[in-house]
C-alpha cells in the first residue's frame, strides 16, 4: 500500500487501484469545472460504506467490476463553491447533501419515478463512475439538496444510508402499528430501525450474531434484541421471534444477505406480510419459496433508493429522526487508510472522513 | 329535563328522549344476556363525543334520525363479565375496548375489508341502535379487543376517537416526511395530530378559531398553530399556511365541516396531495373543485374507521402514542347531565363518564 | 380400486380412501340439512382440478394430509333446493356458483379483506374438509353467488379456476399495456391468459414443454408461444422471451412450480416488475434472488383467491371473458373414475363431471 | 378573420391572434433548428381539441390567458427529418407521436413520476407555449415516441386524447369487473369508454344531452346509453343509472364539467368508489360533498396525463384498442379555418388536419 503524507491543496482523493487491497491515498487532479447544470462542491464529510470497503478488498460487487482506478465515497455533504450557468435553486455557499445516483437518460424508469432502476444511471463509486471522497467534486445540481442551518454536514452525509432505510421501510409498507423483524444490526439495520420507528412501527425485533452490535440497536430503541448463532435453525428462530412479539411480524427487513437469514425472514413473516431484501448475498439462494407463496408473503428487493433526500431533510430538520449517534469514528482525509481499516474491522458503526481542513466539525 | 337521583344497581343508561334537548338519565332495563358470539361487559369508562351531544340537541345527524329513545355512548371500555358459548378469544375478567360498529351482513363491503361502508352495519348510538353509556352492555365478541395490562380503560375508550385519526391519516396517505395541515383543533383534530406524528409527519400546522384549543395542539406537539378569523379569505389562509411550512402541505385533514374551511383545505394542498374530509358539514357545499381537479388534489371522506383497534392497542401498549392528556374531565355516570353540559359548552377536550361505581380510576 | 356401478338417488360422492390411488366412487350419506345461514344445493357441474388428482394419487399437498376418506371437488355450480332460515339473498331454484373457501373466524385476515389467508378457513376438498363432488351439498349461503340466466352452470363451475387467474393477475398488477410471460399452458396458465387479456395486457407470451397445450394458448389469443425443453437454460430462455416481446415482460406468472421455470421467471422480468408464483413446487427452491432484489422484481405468491366471484360473474354475464372453450371433456358422475383418469393423463384442458341426472347440459 | 390562400412550403401554422375569434391561418416562420436533445418533425396529422377551439373563441382557459399570438395544436404525429446531436433512440425517417407536455425542471414532481404536475412544464398550445399545428416543428426527443409500422399517423395523433382516457381510467382504478358511468359522450367520453373496456370494465353507462353523440357511444360498445335533459334532477338520474346497471357504478368519469352532472356523478357512485373529474367547469362548484364523504366516494381530478404514450402504442400496435372510428372529418392544413368551424359546431367526433401536402392518408 502506497502512503502519501503531503496533501495537495487542490484535490485529494481516495482512489482504488486495480491491484485490490491497495489504496492510493493521493492523486492530484485538476479541480473540475461544473457544467451548466452542475455545481462544484468543497467536500466536508464523507461516510465510509461497506460497499467502499468491498470494492477496495475485492474489486467487484456482483457484475460491477473495477477495471481502472476509481475514487471511492458516496455518503457525502459539502459546500457549494461554484454554480453552473443554468442552476437556479442553489448558490455559492449553500451547504448541500449529495444524492450519488444521477440518471443519465430520460427512460421509462425515470419518467415513472423509478430513476434508481434506470440501467444507465451514474452512481458515485460504482465502477466505472468516480465517487466523492476528495476535496472538490462536481455533481448534477438537481441531485444536490440544500441543508437547513440546523442540519449538520455529517447528518447530510448520513442521508445516504438513511435513504436505504427509508426506501426499505417504504417498500415494506411499514405503517402505524407494524411489527418488524430486522435481521442484522449493522449500520443499515440500524437506519431501518430508526426509520421504522419514525413510520409508526409498534415493535421492532433485531437479530445479529454480535451482542455488541445489538447493544447499539437496544440503545436506539429496538424493543427486542435476539443474539443468534450460526447453527440456529431458521424455523426455530422464526418461532423465537414470534414468541418475543406475541405474533409473527408484519414485516421483515433482511440486512445480512446470508442464506439462512433469508430463510428465517420468510418463515418468520406473517401471512400477507412482506420480506424486504436489503442485504446482498450470493447469486443463487435456496429459500422456502413455497412457504412464502402459499402464505402470500411478498419478497421485495431494494436497489438503493429514490426520492428520499427531501423527506430525509424534513425529518432531520424537524428532529423527528436522530442519526447523530451513528457516527462513532472520525478521521481527517489524510488518515483515510486508517479510517478504511477501522470500517473493515467492523469497529463502531459509521466512520466519517473529514475533507475540509479548515472545518472538521460534525 | 328530567333528573333522576336514585340509580339502580342493575342498569343505568343515558337515554335520549324524543323531545330533543331532554336527557332521561335513568331507566331500568334488565341486564342483557349475551348470545353465542357475544360478551356481556360491565362498562368502565365511556367518552362523550360531539355526535352524542348533537343527537341530544338536534335529534338527528344527516339521514340518521332519532325516532325512539336511544342509549347514547360509543367510546367505551369495560370488563367482560359473561361470555357467549362460541367465544374463544375472550374470557370473564378480560378488560376490553369496544369497537362500536358491527357489520350485520357478509356483503361485498365486509368481504373486501371495508366493513364500515356496509349499509346495514350496527353502530352504537346511531339511531336506531343503542349505545353503551350504561352499567352493563352486550356486544359482538369479535368487536371487543382485549387490553394489555399497561393500557388503561380510559385509553381503551379513547381508541374510538383515535381510530378516526388513524383512518383519516391512513386515507390521507400520511407517511415519512409528510407535511400536514389540520383544520380544527377539537378532539378529532388533536387525535389526527397525534396519529400524523406517529406515522412520520415532519411538520403539522393546526388552525382553529379558538386560541385555547390551539394551545392544546401546541402542547401535543403541533409545529405551527394559526388562529383564524371567520372573515379570513380561504386563498389568503392558504398562503399563510404555505408561508409557515415553506411549501404547501402534502395533506390537509379538514375537521370542522365549515364550508370556508373546506375551501381553505383545497387551496392549501400541494398538487398531487390529498384533502381528507373528517368534519361533516351541510349536504351541499360550494368548493373550488376546479382548483382541486387540475392540480390532482384528491378529496377523500372518512366514514368512521375500519381495522384500527388492533393497531391502536399496539401503539398504546408500546407507548408510541399518548392519548391520556386528552381527558380533561371525569364524571361519575350519576352526573351524566353535567358531563354532557360540559361537552356542549366546549370546555376541555374529552369528558369521560365513569360507569363502574367501584372503580373510578382512569 | 373399488368400482361401484349402482348409484343411489340420494347422495353420490367421489371419495378418496386413505389407501391412495383408490377412488371409492359411491357412498351413501344422508342429504345434509342446511343451517340457518346455509343453503342446500343440488350439484350440477363440478370440474376436476389438478389438486383433486394430486390428493387422489399422493394423499397430500404440502402440509395438507388426507387422514380420513374425503369427498373431492371444489369447482362447482348447482341449484338451490333448500334455504336456511336466515338467508335473504337466495331462494329455492336459484342457480348458484360455489366459492369453496369459507372463513370460520372473524380474525384480522377476514376483517381486512384477506379472508383467504385466515388459517382456520374451511375449504372444499382440502383435508379434512369435504368437497362438493356429490349429488347434494350444503354450503354457507354467503359464499354462494346467484348466476344470471345467461351464464351456464359450467361457466359457474369454471369461476373457481378463473378466480385463480383473477387473483394472480390482480396480485401481479396487470394493467393497460402490460406485457406478460405465462410459464405453463395448463388450465391455470390458460385462465391467466384470459384474465390478463381482459385486464388490458398488450402482449402475452406462453411457454410450455408441450406444443399441444400451447396450441390451446394460441387459440385463446396468446401473442407468442414458446415450446421449451427441459435442458434449456433459464437465462437463455429469458433472452428468447425478451426477443419475442421486444422488451422484458412487466409481469411473469409462473404456473408450473418447476424450479428452473421459477428461475426463468425471475431472469425474464423487467426491473420494477412482478413475478407471481401460482404453481406450487418443492418446499425449498434455489432461485436467483440477488437478480430479483437488485432489479426490484417483486416475488408474490397467491393462495387461492378472495373477492373474485362477483367480478367473475360480471365478466361472464357481459361476455367479456369466454371460458367455455376450456371444457374439453364431460362425464356423468357415474363415470367419475374415467373422468379422473382423463385428467390424470393430461388429456384436454378441463374435465367436467355432470352431477344432475336430469340435466347434463353445460 | 384574415384568410390566406397561398401556403408557403416552409412553415404553415394556425395561429391565434389576440383579438379572439380570429384565426390567422398563415405566418411564415423559419424552420426551427433542433437542439442537441431535440428532433425536427415534419408534421403529418394534427387533431383539433376542444381546448384549441376554446382558446380561439375565448382566449383563455382558467388562469391560462393568451397574451400574444400562439400556434394551436397538440394532438400530433409526424416524421423525423432532423435529429439533435445527443439523440440516440430516434433517427431521420422515424414516424413519431408527440407527447405535448415536456417538463422543464427536474423538480419533486418530475422525480417522483408525476411530471404532468410540474408547474413549469412546457405544453403545446397552452399559452405562452406554441403548439404543433404547422409544417415543421421541433420537440424534445424524449417526448417523441416511435410508431410501429402498423400504427398510422392519425392513430399516433389520437394517442393524445386516448391518453386523457388512460389517465382518467387509471386514476379511477378501473379494473376487472368495474362498472362505469361516463357523463358526456364527446371525444373524451368516448376514449374513456374505449380505455375502460380495455382495462376490464364489465358494464359502461354513458349519458349525454345529445342522442347523436350517444349513438357513437353505443357503436363503440357502451352497454347502456341514457339521454338526459337539462331539467333532470341529479338524484333521480343517479337512481336511473343504478337501475340500468343493477347496482351503483364503482366508478364515474365526469367529462362535461357541468355542475349538475358533477352532482349526478357523486350521487351515482357506489360507497368506496371513485368519481374522476375530467371535464372542467366553473372555478366554484356546489356539490353534495357530504354524500361523497360519508360514503367514502373519492373525488379525483386529472391534469392531462403522464407516462401514457408507451402503453398506448402497445395497445394500438396489438390492436387491443381501436381509435380509428373516432376520426370523422379530415381537412388539409390549408382549410384549417373550415376544420375549426366544424369542431366548433360539434359536428362529428374528431377532426384531423393533414399537414403533409404529399401524404394525406390516415
Amino acid at each position: 500500500m502506497k502512503m502519501v503524507t503531503n496533501q495537495t491543496l487542490v484535490t485529494h482523493l481516495l482512489k482504488m487501484s486495480l491491484k485490490h487491497s491497495e489504496l492510493e491515498v493521493e492523486e492530484q487532479r485538476p479541480i473540475p469545472e461544473p457544467g451548466p447544470n452542475e455545481v462544484l462542491i468543497q467536500m466536508h464529510s464523507v461516510g465510509i460504506c461497506g460497499s467502499d470497503v468491498h470494492y477496495w478488498q475485492r474489486g467487484r460487487i456482483g457484475d460491477f467490476v473495477v477495471k481502472k482506478p476509481m475514487v471511492l465515497g458516496h455518503e457525502a455533504a459539502g459546500r457549494v463553491v461554484k454554480v453552473g450557468s443554468e442552476v437556479k435553486h442553489l448558490k455559492e455557499g449553500d451547504r448541500v447533501a449529495v444524492e450519488p445516483g444521477v440518471p443519465r437518460e430520460m427512460d421509462e424508469f425515470f419518467k415513472s419515478g423509478n430513476y434508481n432502476l434506470s440501467p444507465t444511471i451514474f452512481f458515485c463509486a460504482t465502477p466505472p463512475d468516480d465517487g466523492n471522497l476528495c476535496r472538490y467534486y462536481k455533481h448534477s445540481a438537481n441531485f444536490c439538496y440544500k441543508l437547513p442551518d440546523n442540519v449538520t454536514y455529517e447528518e447530510g452525509a448520513l442521508i445516504e444510508p438513511l435513504s436505504v432505510g427509508i426506501h426499505a421501510c417504504r417498500r415494506a409498507g411499514v405503517t402505524l402499528g407494524s411489527s418488524i423483524l430486522i435481521c442484522g444490526a449493522g449500520p443499515i439495520g440500524l437506519v431501518c430501525l430508526l426509520v421504522g420507528q419514525a413510520m409508526g412501527a409498534s415493535q421492532v425485533v433485531m437479530t445479529d450474531l454480535s451482542p455488541d452490535r445489538l447493544a447499539m440497536g437496544k440503545e436506539l430503541g429496538a424493543d427486542h434484541c435476539l443474539t443468534v448463532k450460526r447453527e440456529d435453525g431458521p424455523e426455530e428462530l422464526a418461532r423465537r421471534v414470534e414468541g418475543l412479539l406475541g405474533a409473527q411480524p408484519h414485516v421483515t427487513i433482511e440486512c445480512t444477505g446470508v442464506e439462512s437469514s433469508v430463510q428465517t425472514a420468510i418463515y418468520s413473516t406473517r401471512p400477507g406480510g412482506v420480506v424486504v431484501l436489503v442485504g446482498l448475498g450470493a447469486p443463487m439462494t435456496t429459500v422456502p419459496l413455497l412457504s412464502a407463496a402459499v402464505r402470500e408473503v411478498d419478497i421485495r428487493g431494494v436497489f438503493r433508493y429514490r426520492n428520499t433526500w427531501p423527506m430525509a431533510i424534513s425529518m432531520l430538520a424537524s428532529k423527528k429522526v436522530n442519526v447523530a449517534p451513528l457516527v462513532t469514528h472520525r478521521f481527517p482525509l489524510e488518515q483515510a487508510v486508517q479510517a478504511f481499516e477501522t470500517t473493515r474491522q467492523g469497529l463502531g458503526v459509521k466512520v466519517m472522513l473529514k475533507c475540509d481542513k479548515t472545518d472538521q466539525n460534525p
